[in-house]
């Protein structure tokens, strides 16, 4: 059954014409429709449920795209997208050639800019208000910013530049958690804002309090009119938000939508920069995600009637066994700590955390405080591991180089989610990380299986291993193709010796599979490759450049970068060994990957094993090729 | 004549036996011998000047290395390095093999850490304290931080993430400017807290004042008793460092050295984490930087008697040939902005100011939201340039691929002070942007004199091209060498054609003269070489990968991490076209570069001409190599 109102909003300005009454009913249709659906495509759920009224009430009183609203990450934008024209299509969210779960300008005129790395949108948001400015064109630019957000720097290198600028408005959306549960002194800050509700009614009173009081006797009158000029400007500074000079309205329900319309329209009218501080509930209206949101942030399909509770007992996952193995390494080695950035259970971390919590640091979403942080920690003897996605350490690129690589400190980076990820799309793929880290010549194991991983991730812990280095493994769980293989302890094996080979296939993590099934494929057609699988990706072995030396042709397949990737070391590696044979890289090229899932982005970047196998019979038609 | 009482000064305990009175004299002393040093040797003047009182009475009261003192940037550690036992070889300062200009542990004990890039003391602090802390070690962390870097995100992060540390205290050297003058929102809150030093006395008493307000009759009782703890709260809550959770100290006079001891006493008595606002004159005690501190931020060698201004009338370099070209540019093209992040003259960028105030933005240290704004600003039709020196870009490696790759916007890279930079060391080489901005596969201009930057910068800025694109220069001067070829207009050109040669030498930028240099060099040996020199140095032009097919042996020079550098990119195309010739890459493979004149660095990395050519001389010593 289609909802009765939803399913007839084709555009915001549809909204514009419906009651109040009709308003609420189409608050309840969104919410059941998400929970409907999300279900049924998996997605983020909680963000979304808790931003219903917020969305909606925005709609009816701004207008899009003359009108800007820049959401931060974007795990609460589909609400946004139900009432911008994609309610029909919403049930091919973070499928290939579907919907994607963020905002995308490719996708819609209403979705003023990209978002899926955390803290951009004021920084966004900036640039568009000044350009409207420039270009003398009206409208707001509206930033939607969670306040897990505000614990990376980059919201406030956007907040010491809103200046002036009168066409700017920031929601504060204070949902007390950014994934987990929000750390630091800005969640404390927050939390004194949230408890101190009758603090702002106070504050209308003040003035009023203070000019009746009376004011005796020429000595002390001085004294008091400089406490009273002390008390007015305290009052007036009341939030570190006045203090980078933003007009705050605050706390405002953020799910009374007649309330938030009010609000907005007031703002409106005023010149900004703005910031309304709106307190929500993720997973609102949805019991389950109401008591665990955490558990409802990201989920995969599921039944909606009954009690999922993917983080409490988990599928055992890469995360899950690096975090196992963390956390036994912490009981003997003392100086272990393990930091992360506001991905504590997606990074496996929970079971270090809760047999080590004095030395677990979760710094919120600040990659770059995370990596400078572990940088000093190592400088004074501890261990620290970094453990963070592939896609959030691009953030932390120049700690690594700056303040870990220089002084060679003990740092080991823990690089989940590396390779392809599915469904999120373009803006999360861990497809840099080799590409970097080889830059500083740190060593970089990527295990292809839980074993190999339990095997050497416990050798990275060593204390005597100098020196910053990193181990990176997929989302999700093993490969049953690559866990057969078990772990050999050899920095790179030979899976495949094909007698006859003149092609040597090499390839490391989740696409030694693809490798592997290429292999089997041109096998049957006569065509026989070995099969080489890489656990430390670089520096490389010196025997592993001697054994590729011998074969006419090498194909080199990751999901990676092409342009700095570790294929191209490799290639240089061999040419400088003096070999000549035919040398074929496949990586990524195209760097805008579509939201689909693994196999399917394999297809679209070549890395799948039909494509790979036509790279070989290009390059070697008849099997002639020698050296 | 040496000073009398810094010449015995060869530990910071031999602080402790002097007299006030003695101290007085010595800091006099200091400040004399760094205005006489510095004029000799160059260096960070200005901010150095204004940091002595501090750095003496940091030293009297607490005890390096058991306590650590974290500077951030490092521009200020010069009366450190003076107290630490390296007076005597202060004349080696920025010089081969001599001291560097910033902090660094290799070079003693009483350095804590490395520092080069702004913000980044905070975190190292924080993990250096946690570490004191879980090893139960005693002792104090002291972070050293100027106002510039709280423009930076990266301390925010660190501020959100200081918890209890008790041991943690956080000095704001607050001398209103970073290199030049400070912008944005919190440069007013900190005018803003220093233009109310009577607000923070009068703060006392306000408790009393309170207390003595009558409260007349039951009705209006609870609304006054409502706004006396409201008044409470927020005078409690005052500054947004203690609504990070500090104890906040200010204002503090930074010149009044007994005032200081006595404070630092009283704090280390408390637990901390403490912050400490002191107040300081960039370039105290010598008239001419008190009175003009950016021009005394960073000088090579001067006549302390005399009148230098080097930005008021500086000589021309690519920064000023690359600002005067954009600030023509802007006058015919109204979409046209130039964005720094606290690198106006740095990079040329006050022409434009002067010009097009209304589309020039220094965000502050901030450069991962210099380049996000960028993207903002481009989303809605504008053209923005990011001008950023290299080594400081590299934090904004995450913006750059995720906000403006993404999305193909046009943001045009302005990237300063490319390849190796004399004397500041390790910390400020530009030597990863082209391995970072190729990734990206956007186009990379790299002109060699100052004609082709004046030709290609334009061709950047017109609205025909599509998407990022970058433009990079050396720091300094034009080589007078390269500057004599010109531009003609090519993305490549053969600068020389030698008749018979089988090698090619390829390089770009400042490079291209120490390969001239060897192709003479081994022309004189009867080693005839070609010599081309690149532009547009990726992607590549397919000419050029069929010109240098026809070459038995290429050598690609390039200052630039050889790990994903150009120089393998180049290595690919050539085998990707079928060649098999003898490919020679000369890169920096060693990261951690000495401070020293550029020539001396080339030398080190062998990328100057004697070693270039002895390269090619083992590559094909018979000249006998064919393809």
């Amino acid at each position: 059954m289609h909802p009765s109102l939803l399913q007839n909003i084709s555009q915001p300005r549809d909204l514009k014409r419906l009651s109040s009454a009709q308003i609420q009913q189409l608050c309840g249709e969104i919410r059941q429709f998400l929970l409907d659906s999300v279900s049924k495509t998996g997605g983020h759920l909680a963000s979304n449920l808790g931003a219903v009224e917020l969305t909606v009430a925005l709609h009816r009183v701004f207008e899009t795209p003359r009108d800007s609203f820049v959401f931060d990450v974007g795990h609460q934008c589909y609400t946004h997208k139900l009432l911008t024209g994609r309610y029909q299509r919403f049930g091919t969210l973070r499928k290939l050639d579907g919907l994607s779960g963020f905002p995308n300008p490719n996708e819609s005129a209403h979705d003023a800019f990209i978002a899926g790395h955390g803290n951009t949108a004021l920084s966004v948001a900036i640039g568009i208000a000044w350009a409207k400015k420039l270009k003398g064109e009206p409208g707001h630019v509206v930033a939607i910013i969670g306040d897990g957000a505000f614990t990376g720097g980059m919201v406030y290198e956007g907040m010491n530049n809103i200046g002036k600028l009168d066409n700017l408005l920031v929601i504060l959306n204070d949902n007390k958690m950014s994934i987990s549960h929000n750390v630091g002194a800005l969640a404390g800050y927050l939390g004194h804002l949230r408890t101190t509700n009758g603090y702002f009614t106070a504050k209308e009173n003040v003035n009023s309090f203070l000019n009746g009081v009376p004011v005796i006797g020429a000595p002390i009158k001085s004294a008091l009119q400089n406490s009273k000029k002390a008390i007015r400007r305290a009052m007036y500074h009341s939030t570190m938000f006045e203090d980078m000079g933003f007009h705050y309205f605050g706390l405002i329900d953020g799910h009374d939508e007649p309330e938030l319309e009010r609000i907005f329209q007031t703002v409106c009218a005023q010149p900004g920069p703005t910031l309304l501080h709106v307190v929500t509930k993720k997973g609102k209206g949805y019991a389950p995600a109401e008591s665990n949101p955490g558990n409802y942030h990201g989920v995969s399909k599921f039944d909606p009637t009954g009690i999922p509770d993917p983080e409490v007992a988990p599928a055992e996952s890469f995360s899950s066994a690096f975090g196992r193995t963390l956390s036994a390494a912490g009981n003997t080695d003392k100086t272990l700590c393990a930091i992360t950035a506001a991905m504590k259970y997606g990074t496996g971390l929970q079971f270090f955390s809760h047999a080590h919590p004095e030395r677990f640091f979760d710094v919120g979403m600040a990659e770059q405080h995370a990596v400078t942080f572990a940088a000093g920690l190592a400088s004074k003897g501890m261990l620290p591991v970094v453990c963070i996605y592939s896609t959030f350490l691009q953030r932390s690129y120049d700690q690594i180089i700056h303040d870990v690589n220089l002084l060679h400190e003990n740092v080991v980076f823990a690089v989940d989610r590396a390779g392809f990820v599915p469904e999120d799309g373009e803006t999360h793929q861990g497809i840099y990380d080799p590409a970097f880290l080889s830059q500083t010549g740190m060593p970089i194991y990527s295990p292809s299986n839980y074993e190999e991983l339990r095997h050497w991730l416990p050798i990275l812990l060593s204390h005597e291993m100098q020196g910053p280095r990193a181990i990176r493994y997929p989302r999700g769980g093993e490969s049953k193709a690559l866990a057969k293989y078990g772990c050999s302890g050899k920095e790179y094996d030979k899976l495949v010796s094909a007698p006859g080979a003149k092609t040597a296939l090499v390839s490391y993590a989740d696409e030694v599979e693809d490798v592997l099934a290429a292999a089997e494929m041109l096998a049957k057609e006569g065509i026989p490759c070995d099969v080489y699988k890489l656990v430390r990706i670089f520096p490389f072995e010196e025997e592993l450049i001697h054994d590729l030396s011998s074969y006419p042709v090498v194909l080199m397949a990751e999901e990676c970068v092409a342009c700095g990737g570790i294929g191209e070391h490799l290639a240089r590696a061999l040419q400088d060994a003096g070999w000549q044979g035919r040398y074929i890289h496949r990586a990524v090229k195209e760097l805008c990957l579509p939201h689909a899932t693994v196999p399917q982005i394999k297809q679209a970047t070549g890395l799948d094993a039909a494509h790979l196998a036509e790279a070989v019979r290009e390059a070697d038609p008849k099997g002639e090729k020698t050296l």
